[in-house]
Parts: C-alpha cells; sequence; structure tokens
C-alpha cells in the first residue's frame, strides 16, 4: 500500500486510529481458550468489530513469538485474514528489528514477502546499512524508532550529541537514507509537547504514536502539535481497546472504544483539514 | 548455562568459538534442499562436524523467520538437538529485540523459555525498561549491542554524548541496570583497537565479537585488547565457517575451518591465560 492510498481511507473513514493486536493468553475472554487457535480467532472477532473505525492494525510480534510455532501461525492467519477480507487495511508488524545489512534483509523479506505486511517497525541503533535494505521494498513502510514512550525512553534518545538530543539526530540523518520517503518514525504520545521540535525537523513524514490510551498519552494534545495536510499520524491504542472487555461480548465493547476514538479523530479532521 | 559453566567449557575445548548459524537456503548444498527440512539437516550436521571445537552456536532469527512458519520449525529443532544432545553448549538467538517493558518480558519469555535459549542478543535504544525484563531471568544471558561490526555501526553509536561516544554511553549505563551480572555486550571485531578503551568501561564482562571472518576482523589484534583472565570473549564466524564447502563434504570443509581458528585459539589461550 502506498501513502495515497492510506490517506483515502484516513478521509473516507475519518479515522487514523491504529489497533494494536498484542495479545496475551492471560488476559483474553476464557471462553476462547477452548478455541483451536484462541489468538487468531480473538483478532478475527476484534477485527470484524473495530474495521471500520480503524486505518490499520498493529500486531506485536513479541507476543505471538512467545507462544512458539503456534504464535507464529496466529499471527499468520491474522494478516491473511486481513488482507484477505479488508484489503484496504493498512498493516504494521510491529517486530523492531534492525541487523547488518544482509541480515536486514532477510527480515524485510520475511515481513514484506512471506507475511505481506504493508509496514514494519525498525530499530536504529546499527545505523544506514540496518535500515536501507527494508527501505528499498517498493510501497512498503519502515517505521523508524525515533521517540519512544516508555519510561526508559529518554536513557539514551534523550542525550545531547551535536547539540541535538539522539532522537532528533536519527530523525535528521534518517531523511538522507536512500529511499527515505518510505520512512514513518514511532513518536511515543506520552511526550506531547516534543511534536511541535519534531514537526520542524519531519514536516511531511507519518508519525505512528503509541502511547494513547493505557500509556497516558493524551489524543488532543498530539494533534495539536502532530498533524500535517494529509494528517500525518497513526494513532495506536492497544489495551485501552482489545482488553475492554472480557465476556462474550468484548468485540462489542472493543467496539465502543474504537469509536470514542474515531469519533474524536473525526472532529479533529473536521476542524484541522 | 551460568557463566562458570562456559568459562569450564572454553578451558576444556580451548576454544572461544561460536558458530553463526545464518542459513541461506540459496546458499546451502543443492543435495540437501530435497530434504524435507533442509536448514535444519545442514545444521544438524554442521553441528555434528563442529560441537568440540565451538563453545557455541548462534542462530540469527532473521535467516529462519524469512521462511515463515517452517524456518520456525527449523529453529526450533535446531535448537532441541543442540540442547538435547550437547547440553554443554552455550546458545544464543541473535535477535536483537528490545522493546517496552511488558513486551520485553514476552520476547524474554519466547528464547528463554520456549525456545529455552541460553541468550538473547538485545538493542539498546529503548533505555533501561526494554532490557531489564531480560536480565530478570536467572541462569539466562543477555547480550546488548554496543558497538557493532557494520558500515552504518558509527552513525550513532560513535556521536559523542557527554563526552563519550554514543556506546561507551551504553555500556556505562547499562552496568547501572539491575541484574547487570548477566550481561554480554556485542562489540564488533573490525574494529579492534576500540577494545582498549571498551576494557576501561567494562573490564569483565565477556564480549560477543562478530566480524571475524567474512567481514574482515583480525582474531589476534582483538585479543590482545580484549582477554580477560577469564577468557571474557567469544569470538563469531559465520559465513566463512558455514559455507567453507557447498558440496557433499560441506560438514567437513566448515569443520576444517573451525579446526583452524581452535587452533589459533588455543594458542592465544595458551600464551595468555
Amino acid at each position: 500500500m502506498n501513502k495515497q492510498e492510506l490517506i483515502a481511507q484516513i478521509n473516507q473513514k475519518k479515522s487514523f486510529l491504529c489497533i494494536g493486536l498484542d495479545i496475551d493468553l492471560a488476559k483474553i475472554p476464557t471462553h476462547l481458550l477452548a478455541r483451536e487457535d484462541p489468538i487468531f480467532e480473538f483478532n478475527k472477532q476484534l477485527i470484524d468489530a473495530t474495521h471500520h473505525l480503524a486505518v490499520a492494525y498493529k500486531p506485536n510480534t513479541a507476543f505471538y513469538e512467545a507462544y512458539g510455532i503456534k504464535g507464529w501461525q496466529a499471527l499468520e492467519k491474522t494478516i491473511n485474514y486481513i488482507n484477505t477480507k479488508y484489503p484496504e487495511i493498512f498493516t504494521i508488524a510491529d517486530a523492531k528489528r534492525g541487523d547488518i545489512g544482509n541480515t536486514s534483509t532477510m527480515y524485510a523479506k520475511a515481513f514484506f514477502e512471506d507475511l505481506n505486511f504493508d509496514a514494519v517497525t525498525v530499530a536504529p541503533y546499527m545505523g544506514s546499512d540496518s535500515v536501507e535494505p527494508f527501505l528499498a521494498f517498493k510501497n512498503k513502510t519502515t517505521i523508524l524508532l525515533a521517540l519512544t514512550s516508555n519510561k526508559g525512553g529518554l536513557d539514551f534518545q534523550g542525550l545531547k550529541t551535536n547539540n541535538n538530543e539522539l532522537y532528533k539526530e536519527v530523525l535528521k540523518t534518517a531523511l538522507t537514507w536512500k529511499n527515505s520517503e518510505n520512512l514513518m518514525f514511532v513518536v511515543g504520545a506520552t511526550k506531547a509537547a516534543y511534536f511541535a521540535d519534531i514537526r520542524k525537523i519531519v514536516p511531511n513524514n507519518f508519525l505512528l504514536v503509541p502511547g494513547v490510551g493505557a500509556q497516558g498519552g493524551n489524543l488532543q494534545d498530539v494533534c495539536n502539535y502532530g498533524l500535517t495536510k494529509d494528517c500525518g499520524l497513526l494513532i495506536n491504542a492497544s489495551r485501552s481497546i482489545i482488553y475492554a472487555g472480557n465476556d462474550i461480548n468484548f468485540a462489542q465493547s472493543a467496539q465502543q472504544e474504537a469509536f470514542k476514538l474515531q469519533q474524536e479523530m473525526a472532529i479533529i479532521l473536521h476542524e484541522n483539514i
């Protein structure tokens, strides 16, 4: 999927919501545990209930790998289900990969070709040749970690270097890489005030913003600083939506939470774009 | 496996060789492609031929994920084979993972519990709470990226911050984390002169050193600066060993290459420890 198709979907659905599919068997409704593939069954019902409210889904690979082969199978079934039934949806493998050149190419093949995700998250620590192999894929998006929303996020990302915090150097440097038009960046919502500075460096790239919801970030604050004329934001919520309910009606509960966010987003888009 | 068991194995085998199992179906002997699981068959023969010369094996997960479910199955069969037949071997999942706290816990479970590796490589960009969940596992080792051997390694790792390059800040900071005694660090061999400075910061931790062989690093140079009284080094070679031959005798060719490195290592250990 290319950027224009994503923007068209945002305008059509009046939503820039991404739903994180971070599935923990200890947290899903117990009636699903008797099913052959509880993780996929949970995802399928969630997706069917929310696909008209969200423009993207983002399975975090850790939650699938933790269940071994069965987890990997559930991931494969989930992405195939979305690609077949809702091909307009933008799909993100939240994998935070990154390795030396030939190895990054293998990761890119795993997520862009074998699993056929539209996008994958990548860590910047190993530099240009660890990211460029992902960027080389046409109509695929590489989402580079810049400023993350976790407690230790600033341990290194916040260090001053060349008179700039490291995460700003990452943003600036990444724009110089080959095929950098295929880049989005991860910027955590818990640091909304940072978005003004970030937009000076990357005025046009989409930002994937985790941290709204369970992690405490505020949607309106992020949009005040982060919106572009193309929207330019994908706001991710995971736990606050997928675990909104824990009984047989869990998918409806998730739908209600997603609807609340989509309604907020519709107003923001209407007022600003 | 704990550090003392690894050191005992090094002394017994007179080797600190780690063999990287980065399996590319386009590079393995063609006669194996007809087998039900060519990747596992290749690994099995390699391991049987080299287990007395190496103290560790390091499958890079990218090369398995690129083949989807089948790749993940080959990885699982490989680690189970080593753990069952050669339980003295130190096993490393070269996965370069790292995410927010609860997600890193899932990755740690995937590699330490589900697959039962002794160690996993982790990227530092997201800071303390992305690494400490790995460190919490007893008798397991977390191998943190510090200075990598690839072309873009210094793009960010080499940036000056607090009057130190970023990779030195990573080393210093990581030592302050909870359970830091479970840390090793990745330091690329192509930058052997850096080892003297690195040993001032981390005098005792083991270093996993890729880049000897195909990437051009020199074993003797690395040892001059990097050895400790406990050896303190695991030298990784991948392509130079596993693709030494490409015919029916590939495992013997690999054994010869591993033997050359082990002989060099035996002399270095004899002269220095």
